[in-house]
């Protein structure tokens, strides 16, 4: 059911691709690097089980692998990056230390970035700020498979956000959450076990309950974080919606129910009111707001303490953001990546395209 | 049960009272708007009904009618606004100038608050950003009755989050929500009629699914949004989170367990690592990302389309965050405001302590 890999043969295999398709040098590198870190930390749906993804995107046109990537409006504190259709793996990287250059110099920065694609995990390049002692946000709209609470219509992405905070001695804070109930990556792997799903996660195609895995391809929608109105889906509607509207109507992205599919076998929508998918970056200089060091130091107790809160019975322990991902990464390194069969047999067809051995 | 008042009568009362704690005109100018700004958009739990709470907190020597609050520490896009314990009514719309101030000169300004008390709704405060055509935010830490997923602990507030973002000829998109799935404010309205609550509100003190509405009385908990880990309470656990950390630690206010209590019988916790209640505001410039006008007729654009999304069945139409309580505040101005009977009375008692009639 599953072979392990170690990171660098998924990391040789991964930009031996980005290569074959037309990446320099250094957009190879940085896309490899930022695709394996959704396999690494555990989060399976975003990795190299996406490779084929892009790669037929790009033989759709629709992505760009020599992409002229360029700040093309901005003031002190922001920026809007113009992605030129380049991967979302290297534009995102990009406009993130766009973000980080603009908050040393004035304390923030802020980038929203237009005519990008899918950019693998928010985590990733929220946590490129947390060598700077800065704190890193990342946000980017998706293709539309969300309801807005008392709707049946698919409307917004997944659309997910990432926030990392660094400490001095604990590891870093890192949240990195879709603005949904469940991630679409958790529905896949239920589709393939062929079980069923818990209620509140999906809705059929008139709005009702259900527990079917499948229910997407039937034209239901996933259900914002808070499931339904009762339980605060209107929150999640509105989170998923902030999203939306910093990282494509701020940039000149499409938006909501016009973003652009990922599949490349999908039909762009008609009438676009913007070009390519969206991201939103933030960086803060910590000692903007105090000194680094004495920051730090609150984040170190901050931690300690939730991580000491009382746990509740069958519990052992409290998990700060970013726990399970860390501690998942360190476990892969040293033992290896499982890729399920079906994802290593779609790797083995996408290198036989270019001649390369999986 | 109820009785209704204007809102010119409640101003009336409300500035007396704050003029009579020793307020500035100024000062209880801001603080009677920001307040009465909660019962106009139909948040009854966050207005008038809290003016003896404030009151108390004055009386315990907690809140500073004549405070001098200033910047303590900026760069060009940053600041910390040290509170000197006044009102957070008053101190949280001059932090938002200052937020607002900065993104004039260099595209966005963030304001992290210490020293600070409670503040109302966060959206009055975020809503200050729009007549200059800017997306405003504003968020608070609170009072700890949240538990962490897996903890049976209280360790965050309600933690507000809000978002106000101009449009055109639509009217404003604002969100404001509690990063929990059920407002404290809900949870009192079925206090009063003494009903029981939905599932996955709140906890008991050993952590099990709980319908009493005064379980918060018995050591439970209210739950993050999301309510438990399979419908993604971890995702409002770090939602809360991040409020606290951007208003409290980055500012220098007591964060996490340790934030001050709203009633003033409650003991002020044991060693706090900051001072008082922390809250953080952003604004941003539209014109910071692409010109304004461009950028509100894609919002235009954009809620049009989500007010059209097809409803689900039983459902008139689909709510642009902002909605309700746009209407109920156009409703209230027109109508008057309802009081239940125990506010009127508990108004009448604070009006009687400084011979103001209510």
């Amino acid at each position: 059911m599953e072979q392990i890999f170690s990171y660098d043969q998924l990391y040789n295999f991964t930009y031996n691709i980005f290569k074959s398709i037309g990446c320099s040098y250094e957009h190879a590198t940085t896309a490899t690097k930022a695709l394996l870190a959704a396999d690494i930390r555990g989060i399976d749906s975003h990795g190299v089980a996406r490779l084929s993804g892009y790669v037929r995107l790009w033989e759709a046109k629709r992505i760009n692998a020599t992409p002229d990537i360029k700040v093309v409006y901005e003031t002190p504190s922001t920026a809007v990056v113009d992605g030129d259709a380049g991967l979302g793996l290297v534009v995102a990287p990009f406009a993130m230390q766009v973000a980080i250059d603009k908050a040393k110099l004035v304390g923030t920065g802020w980038v929203s970035v237009k005519n990008s694609n899918h950019f693998g995990i928010a985590g990733y390049h929220a946590m490129m700020a947390l060598k700077h002692d800065m704190i890193g946000m990342a946000m980017t709209n998706a293709s539309a498979l969300v309801a807005p609470t008392f709707s049946v219509e698919r409307m917004l992405g997944t659309n997910p956000i990432a926030v990392a905070i660094p400490a001095n001695e604990q590891p870093a804070f890192v949240a990195d959450f879709a603005t949904t109930t469940a991630a679409n990556g958790k529905l896949e792997i239920l589709q393939r076990k062929n079980a069923d799903m818990p209620l509140g996660w999906v809705q059929d195609k008139d709005g009702n309950e259900s527990t079917d895995a499948n229910i997407l391809k039937k034209a239901g929608a996933l259900l914002p974080l808070g499931s339904d109105r009762e339980h605060g889906s209107h929150k999640g509607y509105a989170l998923g919606s902030i999203v939306d509207i910093f990282s494509a109507v701020l940039s000149g992205a499409s938006y909501g129910p016009w973003a652009p599919p990922f599949p490349a076998y999908v039909a762009m929508p008609e009438n676009m009111p913007g070009v390519g998918l969206g991201h939103f970056f933030g960086a803060m200089r910590v000692d903007a707001f105090r000194p680094a060091d004495e920051f730090k130091m609150h984040m170190d107790n901050w931690i300690q303490r939730f991580r000491n809160a009382t746990p509740a019975e069958g519990y052992d322990r409290v998990l700060i953001p970013g726990d399970p991902e860390r501690e998942m990464e360190a476990i892969r390194m040293k033992d290896g990546i499982p890729l399920v069969d079906s994802v290593a047999a779609d790797l083995k067809l996408v290198g036989e395209k270019f001649g390369v051995t999986f």
